[in-house]
C-alpha cells in the first residue's frame, strides 16, 4: 500500500517481515526502547491491547506484527503524529487489527470505557516537565518530558483500563524504579515482571522493564539481565533475536 | 584473646587480618549474603551502626573489622546465639568497638532511643513462616523464617531508629523487592541504592542489596550488577576483593 509523505518524513524498514514506519527526520524517532518493550511485553492469542502514547504508533505496529493480539489501540495526543501514525497503518496495511486514536490518556478510560483491554503498554517520556525550558507544543518535548501527562497519570489510566488480571507493561529510567513501583501497587497493579536493560555486563541498567497485573499478587520476578552489548563490543545475540522475533506467549 | 568452645562449635577464619568467628556446625552458619551486605554498607568515620538480629555476629565483626565505625551494637533475640557471638567479639578483642546486646528488635526503638544510629543493617530471614511446619524454638528456623519477626517490624524498626539522612542497608531476595520498597518509601526510608546479586553473568539474580536514606529524595541508583561466578564458573574478580576489602566511604 502506498502512502504520501510529507516534508522531511522518510520511510523506515523495521527488519521484520517487511514492516515498515513512517517517521519525520526533524521530530521523535523510535528508538530501542520501543523495540524492547514490544519485545518484553506478553501478549496472548486474540488479546485487545492498548498502546498509550503512540508516537510514530511503533510499539502498535510492532505488536500488530508479531503478536496475534484480537485487536490494538494506539492513542496520541498530538494530532499530527496520530496522523503520521495512521499513515503507517495504512502502510502496512493493518487497518483491521490496528486503530489508532487521537486523544489524551486522561480521558482514555471514559472513552473506551473501564476494564477494557488485556494490556496495556507505555513507552514514556522519562524526564520530568523541569523548570519552564521546554517549548509545550514542540513534539519532542512532548515524547520526551511530562509535559502532556505524568507517570501517575499513565499508572492511574491503566489501571483503570485493564481487565482484573491485565497486564501493564512499561519502561522506563532505572531512577524512577521506586515511583513506579509504588504508583502501581497504589493503584492494585503489581509489579510481577522486572527486567533491566544495561549497556554491557559490567555497567548499571540504562533502561528497566517493568511488567504489573492488576490484582496481582505480592511475588516479583526479577529476570537475568539484558545486555545491549557484549563484553566485545558488538550486539548481544538476544539484541539480535529480539529484532526478529515473534512475540506470542 | 582465647575463649572456651561449646559442644559443637568451631572456630571459622574470616580470612581477613586474622579475624575470627566462631559458628554452631548444626545451627545456622552465616553466608555469602553477609559477606556482601557488609560490603555494601557505606558505614562514615565515628558512625553508629546497629546490625538488627546479629546471629553469629558476623555482620556486626566484619564491619567492625573493615570500617572506622565509632561504635557499633548487634541485637540478637536468642540468647544462646547472642553469647556465642559475645564470645566472637572477645575472640576479635573488640570489646571496646563492639557490642551484642539480647533482645527483641520491635523493642529497640523504646531500648535504644529514637533516631540513634546512623546505619541500621539487617540479613533478615528470608522465608514467610509459613503454615505451622516449622518448630519456633529452632534456631535454625529462626534464622530463616520470619518468626520472631516479619520484614515489616524490622523496616518500622530501622525507620525509627536511623538518625535524619541515616541509611538502613539489608539483603533480600529478590522476589521480595516490591514489598520492601513499598515499605521502606511508607515509613519514610527512600531507597536510594539498589544491587542485584547474580549466580553468574546470565542468571536472574539470587540476592537484592537494597539501601535507603531516612528522609531520602525520590531518585534511585540501580547499580552494575554482582557476579557470584564469572562465565568461566570461577569466583569473579569482584567477589575475591570483597572478601579481603577495607569499607570506607
Amino acid at each position: 500500500m502506498n502512502v504520501e509523505l510529507k516534508a522531511n518524513e522518510r520511510i523506515d524498514d523495521l527488519q521484520y517481515k517487511g514492516f515498515k514506519i513512517i517517521q519525520d527526520s526533524g521530530g521523535f524517532c523510535f528508538g530501542v526502547d520501543a523495540v524492547l518493550l514490544a519485545n518484553f511485553t506478553e501478549v496472548r492469542k486474540g488479546a485487545r491491547v492498548l498502546d498509550l502514547g503512540t508516537g510514530t504508533g511503533i510499539i502498535a505496529i510492532l505488536l500488530a506484527a508479531k503478536t496475534e493480539a484480537g485487536s490494538i489501540v494506539g492513542l496520541e495526543i498530538q494530532p499530527h503524529m496520530a496522523e503520521m501514525a495512521q499513515r503507517s497503518v495504512i502502510l502496512n496495511n493493518l487497518q483491521e487489527k490496528l486503530e489508532i486514536v487521537c486523544g489524551d490518556l486522561k480521558n482514555a478510560p471514559e472513552g473506551f470505557g473501564l476494564s477494557t483491554f488485556d494490556n496495556v503498554v507505555c513507552n514514556p517520556p522519562y524526564m520530568n516537565a523541569g523548570g519552564g525550558l521546554l517549548n509545550p507544543c514542540d513534539s519532542k518535548a512532548i515524547s520526551r518530558h511530562e509535559i502532556a501527562c505524568t507517570l501517575e497519570d499513565i499508572i492511574v489510566t491503566g489501571a483503570k483500563l485493564l481487565v482484573p488480571g491485565g497486564k501493564m507493561s512499561i519502561i522506563h529510567k532505572p531512577e524512577r524504579l521506586v515511583d513506579i513501583i509504588c504508583l502501581m501497587r497504589l493503584n492494585k497493579l503489581e509489579p510481577k515482571r522486572i527486567r533491566f536493560v544495561h549497556p554491557s555486563p559490567g555497567k548499571k541498567p540504562g533502561m528497566a522493564l517493568i511488567e504489573a497485573a492488576r490484582g496481582g499478587n505480592s511475588c516479583v520476578n526479577v529476570l537475568e539481565p539484558l545486555f545491549v552489548y557484549d563484553d566485545s563490543g558488538n550486539y548481544s545475540r538476544e539484541i539480535g533475536e529480539i529484532y526478529s522475533r515473534d512475540r506470542q506467549v
